[in-house]
């Protein structure tokens, strides 16, 4: 069965270097010529290691790796599920418990109008919790001046992709700063709900012949509610797909709703499948948008049904 | 993609016939000879379809079924899950939110000296959200007098099935007693840390030679912290395994402590596949033992985890 191979992964990862077996053994017994040879400082150890205080003393064996540990894609958390929660400790607290380390940062955790020291701070609150703020975004553009400004945040944030939305007839002014900045723009697309962008197949029809870091931040789940396959629409645009929203949906109408993934109609056996496929090497940020008020469980659920098919996929 | 076929699955499950465009058709047209051969109650049914509060009034798509749904096991939660919350109502308020309707049920939340009007009361309490108490335990039985008391409780709970850990030398009456209710009494291992039952195999070698309703509750963690590989066990005691308690647990060794599922050495793709294999019938209940002073994500995040992993291997 597969679980030793993965205990010995385990061991080995912490810092076990030998089996440890369930049942102390017995002692091992030396013959008394052999004894001489023996330091008595690994006597020492040895009786120590015997003693009934042994299991206190040794180190306990940690969790595994999470099962994307040595895959291209990363998970993430996009900031916006947690519009209800402002404070970034309770977020970093958050995603802690669930062992995610990729944020995309939204303005209610680090405001536009932060200062340079306050983005210090932000960034220094981030790093204690192994936490790496990868983008910032959604925002949405609706003029130059709206463009500058974001622009302009996401280089003193420090990240090297913004996501945003931008009116379309803006597009050449952001093509014009992609290429000043050198960033990665990421078009978030949002399904039937607004007029711009409902999914990936009007990103793409709308960027492709702009500079190639010009691409999209795929949400599966508005491209779904839009009758889109998500799956199909990673592999067709996949060279101008920079960030991934991960969530589920109820069906591919309007009318679906956003639930905890694994509850929907998004077969995420084949998302798995397919970000390996296309080697995609960005972010898969979990938006979470049911229970809003409340989100922790649906996170939770959502984070390891997530895991569990990228385990179970291998 | 198989995004499409379970996308129908689930319009048909929520009771939609045909697949909802996203972006709403235009309206037919009818020629006027046509129009004639139409009653009035349909053209008024398509231009209450027609108009723009169409969205609001028609039904919105669901959850899709959990995952495990026409597998021959089933999910539980084990009640000790909750020993730190003894109200019942947030029990089945927590397993509401992650969709599981089977428990385990701990004295704790039906206490063994229950009159039959309480049971009463907490059986409907269960039935209200949709949560089948499937069997009592684990109830530690020391003595005759214990197993007469914890046999008399399970009648009166009405439950099938008794998890109990009964001393050796009281096995002998657990058998007579299983003939005369008729129960079946699942056995639960608890590994190296008390002295009875550590694994399968030690349950199995009391067990097979007396009534064949008595076998195993196969705590997967705890038989792992013995040294066993709990999916090879459950294929080999398969005709005694009547429960089985899910959990992690980071090691192979005493030293190993349960954790959320997915994190720690426990194979479950492999774990699923035999439950498939052996053909299990019983319930797989999680018994969360990590932060239970706030076990709720955890326990979401297992319940997430097995699920990505059933729907990603079938």
């Amino acid at each position: 069965m597969r679980i030793f191979a993965c205990l010995e992964r385990s061991l080995i990862v912490c810092g076990f270097i030998q089996y440890q077996p369930a049942v102390r053994s017995k002692p091992r017994r030396y013959h008394p010529s052999q004894m001489k040879r023996i330091p008595y400082v690994l006597i020492a150890a040895w009786m120590a290691a015997s003693s009934p205080m042994a299991s206190a003393q040794q180190p306990r064996p940690g969790p595994r790796p999470a099962p994307e540990t040595g895959e291209k894609f990363k998970i993430g958390i996009a900031g916006y599920t947690f519009q209800k929660f402002t404070d970034i400790d309770q977020v970093l607290e958050t995603m802690q418990r669930v062992d995610v380390h990729y944020l995309c940062i939204k303005d209610f955790h680090l405001p536009m109008t932060s200062t340079d020291e306050q983005i210090a701070a932000f960034h220094a609150k981030l790093k204690a919790k192994g936490v790496t703020g990868y983008a910032v975004g959604p925002i949405y553009m609706k003029s130059e001046a709206e463009i500058d400004h974001a622009f302009d945040y996401a280089k003193r944030v420090g990240v090297k992709m913004l996501v945003g939305v931008p009116n379309y007839d803006l597009l050449p002014y952001v093509d014009r700063k992609v290429k000043e900045y050198g960033f990665k723009y990421a078009i978030h697309l949002h399904g039937p709900d607004i007029k711009i962008y409902p999914d990936a197949e009007d990103v793409w029809n709308h960027v492709k012949d702009l500079d190639p870091r010009i691409g999209m931040c795929l949400d599966i789940g508005h491209d779904t509610r839009n009758g889109k396959d998500p799956v199909a629409d990673l592999k067709l645009y996949q060279s101008r797909v920079f960030d991934l929203h991960l969530k589920d949906v109820t069906g591919a109408t309007k009318l679906g709703y956003s639930l905890e993934v694994g509850r929907g109609v998004i077969h995420f056996p084949e998302l798995v499948r397919m970000l390996r496929e296309v080697g995609y090497t960005g972010v898969c940020s979990l938006e979470h948008e049911k229970d809003m008020a409340d989100p922790f469980m649906g996170i939770a659920e959502s984070i390891g049904y997530l895991r569990g098919v990228i385990e179970a996929t291998k």
